[in-house]
């Protein structure tokens, strides 16, 4: 079977070491987001696959859901010591190999596709990973200045890490993404796919990110597969992170069925929601999406095995 | 007192902190030695910069000579885990926060001066520090092609990190120095200076480097005023290093006398060698540089302020 997943961060992550277990014999392809990579101390840092990379190659922070495990932090003391910042991003030393090896590639040449397959040579994740572009996209935020009666833009991360989403979002721009082509491999992957599965990842800044690369959206719409989703909301509240935050500024509540509704039915053929909302189900399939109440709590990687079975099976489901 | 310096690494930086507490009150400018530095997975790395700066600012791991104190090697682990190289040339964590900062200030267009003034704002090292050039010099080593019958170049790091200067070296060359330029301050604090030292550092490859960049020589030639040197050559020998390796490559004997002879008389005015090579005085004087013996073992910070104030009174000898 070949799944197609596309990936946020750390949910994204964790569903798909669930997923690899759930169906060990699977091709699985990853299309990541991209739209959170910043530069930072001139070097590219690109999160959310490296996220993946380091989650499923063994080497993430398990606690922390992000960077790696066993990390020390003297290269960021020393930029502190120097008053280079910015200082509320915390790169660790074995990270910052990550991202002075990438940058390397990059200036040579590479593409972010050729340079993540680099980096995976050594990670070995068992899924093929593949960035959603090689072109730029940066998602920005738009907020309230702070210093002015206006609205000014901030990088998703500046907004996401350094204000911890504590001010209202206006608006969510992945800028640069009408113009970004999809990474090679990824509209083919979509086309060769026997299910898509969007994990319980953000809808707005990651999946949403992805989903506006021109032409992604349009491949999973026609391809003619089961594109079966998990709700990163459970109970009226997002699971980890701050979805909600994003999900008022693009107009849409924080509810199970909401998200889905936000898909829509011309793009998603089967929703699952968590046990606590199964009041929610009726909703969700009156909007035309065939929808299941199952466990959706990542608590460890047998309960994650379990939460892809569901989303593979409800697949099945609906491909009948 | 104006005092300009030229220097290398270790024995250049470990003669500054003498002369500093020899003269406490001087205006010591050290123009320092590029033609080492070298790119390294992307980043801008000056040695002997950086050894002056880490040495003078207090944060040197002294036995070692280079490098930080309190060092750890997370990034240079990883790096090797990912396969790039190369895996000869010891950047620890601390280390690289100063080439991931001076790599980023000049990708945003500040010269290396601009940079290594930033730098020191940190590290206060009590002089003020110049490179030599903001142009790019690299000094190449010609040695024999292990893999042909012919010859090839090689950095002057491969050939002294990786090689350990073991191999025969033809023919030494300062890439670029031709076409480089004095760093802004360079000529202008050689020719406000009241005396030039040439500290116990590599004659060919630190100081020779120097000395290769059009303006320089003639500068410290017509300032009209005292340029001593110190013998890095004790006994027949160098005193740390192997700069007997690269003399010979200039065609230049190991010897105390022949160093002096090499800089010549119309460069230098006064010369310095060790007590065990007094016999040597004479042939230095016959050359017309007035020279003197005096113990030259820069044993700790006290020996080699002795040293220090000796280059200071036969300064003052060859002035009256």
């Amino acid at each position: 079977m070949r799944i197609v997943v596309l990936a946020g961060g750390i949910g994204g992550a964790r569903f798909l070491r669930g997923l690899k277990s759930a169906a060990p014999d699977a091709d699985i392809t990853v299309i990541g987001n991209t739209g959170d990579d910043i530069h930072l101390f001139g070097l590219k840092v690109c999160p959310d696959l490296d996220t993946v990379m380091y989650t499923l190659g063994g080497g993430i922070h398990e606690e922390q859901g992000w960077g790696r495990t066993d990390e020390s932090f003297a290269v960021k003391e020393e930029l502190a010591a120097y008053g280079v910042g910015p200082d509320w991003f915390g790169l660790g030393d074995r990270d910052f190999a990550t991202h002075i090896v990438r940058t390397q590639m990059m200036g040579a040449g590479y593409p972010l596709s050729a340079v993540t397959e680099a980096l995976c040579a050594r990670w070995q994740p068992g899924v093929r990973l593949l960035p959603m572009t090689d072109d730029r996209v940066e998602t920005h935020v738009l907020i309230d200045d702070p210093e002015g009666d206006g609205r000014k833009a901030v990088h998703f991360q500046e907004y996401w890490v350094r204000l911890r989403a504590s001010v209202p979002a206006h608006a969510v721009v992945p800028v640069g993404a009408d113009q970004a082509k999809p990474a090679p491999g990824v509209l083919e992957a979509i086309a060769g796919a026997d299910v898509v599965l969007f994990p319980p990842s953000n809808p707005v800044v990651s999946i949403g990110t992805i989903l506006a690369v021109p032409g992604v959206r349009e491949a999973i719409a026609d391809a003619g597969i089961p594109v079966v989703g998990l709700s990163p909301i459970v109970g009226d509240a997002p699971v980890r992170g701050m979805a909600d935050k994003v999900l008022a500024a693009v107009g849409v509540e924080s509810t199970a069925a909401a998200v889905a509704q936000h898909y829509g039915s011309g793009l998603l053929d089967g929703w699952l929601v968590d046990t606590v909302d199964a009041g929610r189900v009726d909703a969700v399939e009156a909007a035309g999406i065939r929808c299941k109440a199952v466990p959706l709590m990542m608590t460890d990687t047998e309960a994650t095995a379990r939460m892809a079975a569901e989303a593979l099976a409800l697949a099945e489901e609906v491909r009948a």
